[in-house]
Formats: C-alpha cells, sequence, structure tokens
C-alpha cells in the first residue's frame, strides 16, 4: 500500500495541498486517471486537464503548482520525479530468482554468483562470469570468457558473444547480439571478399541499456567501446570499433558505421547513419533520418531529413532538384547579363 | 489430389474452357509452368507469356480473359483469387501438433488449451494463457500472464513479454519482439537519463501479422495497441503508445516512433519513418524511405524520398541545395531590380 | 608459437629486413602494438607510425616497405594479406564440437553427419540435412527439411525455416531468419489484406555470410536467392522473389524489396534502400543512405544521401525546397522578361 507521503519521498518533492496519509492506487494520465490514481504534468498540452481530472494527485513543477486545483506533488524536474514514483507501482517480479533453471545449460567451467539466475533454456558456455545479483532471462547465449557485471539483467533470448564484457547494471532487451563479428572485409585480385579475423570484443559500460534486436559489433582488433549510461533503442547497429561516449541516447533504427567515434551526452534521432571512421563531439544532437557523413566538432543540433509533401508536389520537387546546377549556372547568367544592362 | 474444379470453387471464380476434372499439381509463374500446373496473371507484364505458356490453366480478369488461349479461371480479383487458391498448394504439416514438447517448460499456473501447441525449448511462464489451436514453434518465450488467442501462431524464436496479449489468428515470424520496454528517459540535472518504468503493454488486434525480427514496444502506461488486419513486414520497430489502425500495412523497415497514432488502411512504403506525437489520417500512403514529422490531415500519396544520381551529378546538386537559400535570395534581388530595370 | 616466416608464408609475402625466427605474439594497430606483435599498414593515415611503431615487423606494400624502418611483411594487397595472417591469432576454439548436445531435439527423421555439431537447445526438425563438419551454435531452430552445406557455420539462434537450403561454409550470425514468408498480401473488396501463401523457398550459395538479425525472405513461387559469395551485414533486410549476384556486399540496415535483382559485385552503403522490381547491374555502387526506386543499367557509383547541416540552416533550406518548383518558374519568367528587355 503506497501512500501520497511516499510518493513525495520517493519524488524528492514536496506535497503541496494534500493528505500524506493518502493511498495511491496507481499511475495514469490526467485525463483517463480515476480516483486514487497518481498523475502527471509534464507535457504543457496536457495543462488544461488539470481542472478536470479524478486524479488523487498530480505531479508537476512549482510553475504549474500555482494555482493547481488538486493535492500537488511539486518537483523541480517532474520527469525525473515521475520516473522515481513509477518505479513504486511496477509489477513485483513473481518469484525469487536465484539458480540454474533446470533446462539451461552451464559449462562447468562458468563461474555463476550463487544469487545470480540463469533461466530456462540459456546456455553458458566455458569460462563465463555471471556476477552477483545478475538475471539471465530464458533462452540466452552467454559465450566463452563473456562477463555480466553485478546485476546485469538480459530479459530474453539476448545473445553476449565470446569475451564480450558487460558492466555494472546493464539492461538488455530480448533478441539483442552483443559481439557479433564485424563487417571487415578484404577485397581479392578476383573481386571476391576475404574475412577479416574479428580479434576484438565489446565493452559496455555500467547502467547502459540496450534495446530489443538491437545489434553491437565486436572490434576487429581492439574492442568496440559503449560508455557508462548509454541507451541504445531498439534495432540500433552499431559496427565494430565504434565507440560512444558516455550518457548518449540513440533512438531506434540508428546506424552507426565502423570505427566511427561519438561523443559524450549526445542525442541521435529515429533512424539516423552514422559514417564510418569520423568523430561527433560531445552534446551533439542529430535530428530523425539524418545523414551524417563529416565528423562534427562543434556541438549543436544537426539535421538533413526532408519531411513529406503530397506526391504530386514532391515529384516535381525531385524533378526540379536534378536540375538545381543547371538553374544556378542559369541565375548566375542572370546576374551577368543585368550586372551588364544595369551599367548600359 | 486437386482438380481445376476444386481451384475455381476455392476461388470463388469461374471456369471458362476447361475440364473440371483435370488435376493440377502446382503454381507456377506463366513463363516457367509446366504441364499439369496452374498460373495467374496479375502484372499486366506477363500478358505476353498466355500464348507460350506450358500452364494447364490461368486465373485472371474478365477483361484478360477474352481471347486467352488456355483454360482460364475467371475472377474479378485475380490476386485474391490466387492468394485463396495457392492455400490448397501449401505444403502439409508434417505431423499434428498438440501437447507440450518434452524440452519445453511451462509453468504450472500457465493455463494451455488441450489442443495447442509449445514447441522444443519454449518457455511458458507463471499465469500465462495459450488459447485453443495456437502454437507456439520452437525457441519461443511467453511471458508472465500473457495471452496467446484462439489459433494465433507464434513460428519460431518470438518473444512475447509480460502481460502482452495477441488477438486470434495472429501470425508472427521468427526473431519478433512483442512488449520490450518502451525508450522512456527522463534526463536529471547532470545530464543522466533516469529510466522511466513501462508500466503498459501491447495489444495485438485479430488477424494481425507481424515480420520476422520485428519490435514492438509496450507502452509507458497505457497500452501500444495494434488493431485487427494490421499487416507489419519484418524489421518494423514500433515505439511505445503507438496506434495503428485496422488494415494498415507497413513495409519492412518502418520505425514509428512513440505516440505515434497510425490510421485505418494505411500503407507505409519500405524504410519510412513517423516522428513520435503525431496523428494520421485513414487510408494515408506514405512512399518509400519518406519522413513524416507532423501530423497528415488528410488521405492520399505523400512522399519526401530522393532516388539515386551518379555520384559526380549527386555532389553537385548537393552542393548547390546548401546554397539554397542564397539562391532565392539572390533571385528576389534580381526581380526587384528587373522591376525597377522595367519601369526606367 | 608462431614465428615471422610462418606470418610471411601466410600472407604470400616476403620478408624484408627481419628474422623468419622471430616469435609474434599477437596483432595490433600501428600506434599501439607491442614489442613482439605484428602490425598493418592499410590506411595511408596511419604511415607516420611506422617510425614510432614498437611492433616486430609490419605488412605493408611494395611502395610503403620503401625506406621501412622495421621487419616489413611486403605484399602487393596488404588488406589481403593481413586477413590471411590475422586468422593465425584466432582465439582457439575452446572443444572439438562434433554429436548433438544432450539438451538439442532433433527430429529422429533428420539426418546429421557424424562429424557435425548441434549445439545446446536447438531444434532440428523433420527430414532437415545437416552436412558434414556443420557446426550449429546455441539456440538455432532449423526447420523441415531444411539443408545446411558442408562446414556451414550458424552461430548462434539462427533460424532457418523449412526447404531453405544453404552451400558450403556459409557464416550465420546471431538472430539472422532465413526464410520467414515474404510479405505478399492481396487487396480485397472491403479494403482487408488477404495473405499470398508463400510457396518458395531461400536458396544461399556458398562462402556466403550473413550478418546478425539479418532476415532473408522465402520467395512467393520460386526461391529468394543470394549467390555464392556475398556478405550481407547485420539488420539487413531482403524481401521474397529478390536474387543478389555473386560477391556483392551489403552494408547495414539495408532494405530489399521484393523481386529486386541486385548484380554481381555490387556494393550497398549502409541503410540503402532498394525499390522492388527493379534490376541493378554488376559493379554498381551506391553510397550510404540512398534510395534506388528505378533500374540502373551502368555500372557506376550512385548517391542520393544528404548529409547534416546545422539545424537552423538546414530548416531554411528545407523551406526553400519546398518552393524550388516556383522558383524554377520565376527564374524562367525572369530570362524570359531580360530576353525582352535587352532585345529592346
Amino acid at each position: 500500500m503506497i501512500t501520497l507521503g511516499e510518493v513525495a519521498a520517493t519524488a524528492g518533492a514536496s506535497l503541496r495541498g494534500g493528505d500524506a496519509a493518502t493511498v495511491i492506487t496507481g499511475v495514469a494520465p490526467l485525463p483517463s486517471a480515476e480516483s486514487g490514481q497518481l498523475s502527471f504534468l509534464i507535457n504543457p498540452r496536457y495543462r488544461r486537464f488539470l481542472t478536470v481530472t479524478r486524479a488523487a494527485a498530480v505531479i508537476l513543477s512549482p510553475k504549474d503548482a500555482e494555482g493547481c486545483p488538486i493535492p500537488a506533488v511539486v518537483a523541480a524536474n517532474p520527469h525525473v520525479a515521475y520516473a522515481r514514483v513509477a518505479t513504486l507501482f511496477e509489477p513485483p517480479v513473481a518469484v525469487a530468482h536465484a539458480g540454474i533453471h533446470p533446462t539451461a545449460w552451464a559449462s562447468p567451467t562458468a563461474q555463476i554468483a550463487a544469487d545470480a539466475w540463469i533461466g530456462p533454456h540459456c546456455t553458458v558456455e566455458a569460462g563465463a562470469a555471471i556476477e552477483r545479483g545478475a538475471f539471465v532471462g530464458p533462452g540466452c547465449v552467454i559465450g566463452e570468457q563473456a562477463i555480466l557485471g553485478v546485476e546485469t539483467r538480459l530479459v530474453a533470448r539476448v545473445t553476449v558473444c565470446h569475451r564480450v564484457r558487460l558492466g555494472r547494471r546493464v539492461l538488455v532487451h530480448p533478441g539483442a547480439v552483443i559481439g557479433g563479428d564485424g563487417f571487415g572485409l578484404a577485397l581479392d585480385q578476383g573481386g571476391r571478399w576475404l574475412k577479416v579475423p574479428q580479434l576484438g570484443s565489446v565493452l559496455i559500460g555500467d547502467d547502459v541499456e540496450i534495446g530489443a534486436n538491437t545489434t553491437i559489433d565486436r572490434g576487429a582488433l581492439e574492442d568496440t567501446v559503449i560508455e557508462e549510461g548509454v541507451k541504445l533503442d531498439n534495432q540500433v547497429q552499431i559496427g565494430h570499433n565504434v565507440r560512444i561516449g558516455a550518457h548518449s541516447a540513440l533512438a531506434g533504427c540508428v546506424g552507426v558505421a565502423g570505427s566511427a567515434r561519438i561523443g559524450r551526452h549526445c542525442m541521435l534521432g529515429g533512424g539516423v547513419g552514422i559514417a564510418g571512421h569520423l568523430e561527433i563531439a560531445d552534446h551533439v544532437h542529430i535530428t530523425g533520418m539524418s545523414l551524417v557523413a563529416q565528423s562534427i566538432t562543434q556541438p549543436g543540433v544537426y539535421s538533413s531529413g526532408l519531411t513529406v509533401e503530397p506526391n504530386r508536389l514532391w515529384n516535381k520537387i525531385s524533378a526540379r532538384l536534378r536540375r538545381l546546377d543547371e538553374m544556378f549556372r542559369r541565375l548566375a547568367a542572370l546576374e551577368k547579363k543585368i550586372g551588364r544592362d544595369g551599367a548600359a
């Protein structure tokens, strides 16, 4: 049973106009919250629902709290406060997990902490180390000499290849593959591709989150490195030898080609592509579906995505675009002529 | 043994110029069909093969049937007729599947219909419900309290996370992940990402098809919803809180960001990106590799994809594009000047 | 223990200025190599490290070998030479793998060569054939009547669907799905999608490599074909009926729509999209994030990707682009007018 006082304490927030003993039964958006539920105001477009919501209380900023008609949990950063409070309402884990499920297979040379969990149908290869409190959900494969740090959690069906090292509290969603071979190929005389052995590995820092079906390739010689606190969404592809700086966030379907270096605190929107062998400074924000083909040395927001128009108009634009160089030359010719005319 | 009469009946079509008792041994395209095989004419470019094909009969439209030199199965919609007939030629399932494979693991509290099938190395967690006639292929993971509706089919290696609900006759291809955490993050004072618990789930309607390695995130608070009859191709990414209207089709590699709402009967081409928190009306068609960054309120066809040119030409175009604003200003200056000159 | 002489022999290269008996302990890039390690010079930007490296020897071209201050392994193609040499330093496989792991399940009608390996938690369905020396890593699913050729290697968690045939020495990384249903749909009168049965299969040639979480759909009627020596990176999507010519390489996140035919020795950069039902000639190179919507008949380099600009500038460009057709018309009007003025 969670009380409003407990909510405020968890949020590190102050309670205004409510009874700390009020029981809170859940969380919900302002328009759909029922009595007893807690809500939050982060998106300003929802402010209008404050006067009509049935919520028992609302998390909001000091500014929005002025004149708020219901009990308020006032926090400087309501989004962070909400993130903390919401953990109180996560469904409890059904059973305590520790040990090795009878259907799992672990090499006798793997080192598995006593309080770690190896779920059904997992494979843990020779020399792997599963540290204290780690959770390996059903169907995961942990390769030879791989290391899963303390309290790391693989939800299900994750592949961690040989010698890959995950830090502490890493969270990996289903279908992710960490440490597959990089795309290293040499072209021989006959135009055939010769595979370049991928001898490096992958190093994942503490508190990294890796989305569903995301892939991170092992380095060709040295390691691919994902620094602490990085968040990768689903279906992100990270090439070999890449380094991603701490606390950067990459949205869904981003692709980063080999040997690119991305700074700290960067944000890449969905579908962004980063070419290989370049550097991106700290605090760079790339908007969705943009292509970065050269290094970026200054923090800031960068874009190259084009948004839709009605197809008929777009076809015209697109056809004109093909003649853009001609157009420039025609414009310059005109300027030259006018100059002459003007002088006449 | 399938006869031409059975073919016509299955197609809901009329037979013209053929013997209903003719045995049909298979289906093949017009150019490669052998005697005894059935073919079809959907793409008009294949009409020229009608006079040379060896096919025993052909499914086609009333218009194409005029003067057709071989037995004709005449249908108003030959594509639909073909889709129905082709089911007659699917390879039979090798064994009747019902029960739980000895290598699978199912929680004692899971409810599994007597005629459902749980394949090798599957995991079915506590409280999950597998309804009548459902088929769970090898290596699937069904989370706690998840529900698979009647006759739903997971081909292999599918992850259905906790509390996700699939409707009836849902078909899910290998590697798909339904109900992974959404990409919900709050930025704290120090520029670190705090995970926002994802408390919602995913609701999949009847007759939905989900492609290989496609990912659908669970909602942050309420459910991500895929309405009935929606078809998702491979490697599609659906963010949290998204709603996709009934009978829409999303081609391969489409990404839909969080809280977007897509209408009914929409078609998204391959690689399309949809930004978050926007709405797309019913009957909207987006062509391949376009970006939608604002709501679309009218049905129609929309585009923003640019197609390739020879690299040298493209580099010129691309360089000019960077000076497009300057070019507009120069053009306007010229217009102003000419106006003056003209008046002079 | 590997000697410099053995390195040169493996590389098919000549040794200049070193002792063939020198023991080589590993490989490393020029700047970080320690004494005893072998390095290589492929990227000209690394030439400056030749004078400061601690490497025991370096693989390089005849031209770079001139004046090289350390022992040189001189090869016409240093990249190919390095690829060969690096195999000497791959970590040895921990145990000899042959047989069927006790946790795997194989149908009694599957044919598995005596020296093949079926790893933990694999499923091998009825009638499948696993040929000599094949390696099936943990958690793979091999469908009915599928064939894995001699020395083919599935790293882990790969799905090979029914009747798919893989050639010799095919290498498949985790999470790949070969032979899922193509996206074949017919639209009925009511705007509902009817599934078109996918009766074809997939044929993979010898020496093909398939990346992590890549998906290759089975043909609608005939086979999807990946010819010998093709290399597919991670998260590539290949639609039904596609044919990819021998020795082509597709980088990460490429999508190829149904029935496209790609030539031999082609290179597609990351994130490229290929529309359906078109043909691309041999020796075509498409740069990253380009869209190919029409056939390409001539070899060469093609592009349509746009690279980022600062967001403010991009927004201006993008707004102007929408008025490009108007701009053309204004320019033409001006030209017409100037012509008249000039004549006056």
